[in-house]
């Protein structure tokens, strides 16, 4: 940068605004710098909105992981919930409060990350919040998209007897720091949904079995069976694995944060998506949908065993 | 309630769903319970976001002022947000970091507040994200609104000759806990627009002389002069400057959280506000935009005097 830093809000909020005044696309009438961003949505298309809160110590360390980092997860998970309604994202809006000693050097930083994430997915940075204070560095962004012609996925919409598939390896995100650099899986939804009517969408962010349980609720009290062979383990679960002794297949069931989609499929449709996937998108098919409730897991030697969701819970250590 | 308190992450968001799900509008095809929610803004409309993060020790003591108030404030600051632009609000997202002792307690009490303005102005709760660290609490919340057929009324659009109004007292509101009363002025944002094209529109939130020098820049750098003697003062501003000796001018002038509009419009379209102010909107005329650049106040005296923008910057204490 030829500019000196900025060292007052006002001028941080210039800065960013600067950085942003050529990229903003169709989508945004106005951006940073008036009470509201004036955004011009599709004609019919409906509108999906997310948002997510990371704190300092609880989703990221900042003093370890610096604020970019920090940056691309806050946009990248909320990226993930478009993802996981099929939808096509257009634009964020950013509220921080930073911590008061290196407030414009974080701020800078975030922005960093979250322009890698914006720039790959034509998301507009439209607006936003900046405040400092004497506490740890929390960022809430939240992301405005629109469901394709095809509507939005919910996670209501699983029938029994669909079959359950997930888009990549699972487990140990927190191994060597992956739960920092989510991939939204943006377009492997569309893709996904274009070639086939999905029945029910989300991404995993609680753990599979929390997040597949959130699915089976919602579709009505339905269950699942798992195949625990079928069950894609990532490398960072092994390695975790041999480092706390909880098997591989644990962390992938119940880890959280690997933001690979969860979808549900009528099971022809699942049969063509594993003889030809839908670029970009890889598959794994994992189990299926019962009319009975409840999850289960059917173990390599086909004993048919009962598993709790035990995906994250925020409140699970409440005194 | 009949129903037992909430313990846990998921049963708190079942427990505000449930609250929420008869009350949402024809704006929320889907409100809370799925990773995004799910909305069908007005065809043609331009839509309005914008989000604020209000952190305890800054924006309130939520020992003393307690939940209820925080969530009162914090959709309340939003919908100021919504009114500047001469908008109407139609839904909201919450993210919350909650302090993990009393978190479920806390998170009620804010949407016990929250729901309070949401019912007045007819704003969907839609979705939003529950966390809870050892922290202290932050909430986050983002507003959807959308223009009027007239259009969004953005900072920029002053004239030099237009007048400058406001719709009330300012000053003080730290003395008696006003700021965390905000009466966002949407129903005076829409009428004043109805009736006349607004040049320019801001909320006082960082004080008049702060807000106007925005409108005054986004404006094309255009200076003011403002009339001491016609600045409406608070009784909130008289009652401070008795105990801290600063003038209550400068009260009215330089302190935040006053969530009155300042609004600049012709000449002649002020006098008929003046004459007749559309209901149910109040209206005070302040002063005068300038083609010379700054701020100037002129005194009881006639006297004529340059002012800065002292409202609040969140950075200045940086070392």
């Amino acid at each position: 940068m030829n500019e000196p830093d900025p060292t007052t809000e006002l001028a941080l909020i210039h800065w960013i605004r600067q950085r942003e005044r050529s990229r903003t696309g169709p989508w945004t009438r106005q951006g940073i710098g008036d009470d509201c961003a004036i955004l011009v949505p599709s004609p019919g298309s409906d509108l999906l909105v997310t948002t997510d809160m990371l704190m300092d110590g609880r989703h990221f360390r900042l003093e370890e992981d610096g604020p970019e980092a920090v940056g691309y997860k806050a946009l990248g998970v909320n990226l993930s919930d478009i993802a996981a309604m099929a939808g096509v994202p257009r634009a964020a809006v950013v509220a921080v409060a930073l911590p008061r000693l290196g407030a414009v050097r974080v701020a800078q930083g975030l922005h960093d990350g979250m322009r890698k994430l914006a720039e790959r997915f034509g998301v507009d940075l439209a607006g936003g919040d900046t405040n400092a204070w004497d506490g740890p560095l929390v960022i809430c962004v939240t992301v405005l998209g629109e469901a394709t012609a095809r509507g939005a996925v919910r996670r209501a919409g699983a029938r029994p007897g669909d079959a359950i598939l997930v888009t990549g390896p699972l487990g140990g995100s927190l191994f060597a720091g992956r739960h920092l650099h989510p991939e939204p899986r943006i377009n492997e939804a569309l893709a996904l949904h274009q070639a086939a009517p999905l029945h029910a969408l989300i991404d995993i962010s609680d753990g599979l079995s929390s997040d597949l349980a959130h699915i089976l609720a919602e579709s009505g009290g339905l269950g699942a069976v798992l195949e625990a062979a079928a069950i894609p383990i990532h490398t960072d679960a092994r390695e975790m694995s041999r480092r706390d002794g909880i098997p591989a297949l644990d962390h992938a069931l119940n880890d959280g944060e690997d933001f690979e989609l969860c979808l549900v499929v009528a099971d022809d449709d699942a049969a063509r998506f594993m003889a030809r996937p839908p670029a970009p998108a890889l598959l794994y098919r994992v189990g299926e949908v019962t009319i009975v409730p409840g999850l289960q897991l059917r173990t390599e030697g086909g004993q048919v065993e009962t598993i709790s969701p035990r995906g994250f819970d925020h409140f699970r250590t409440i005194p």
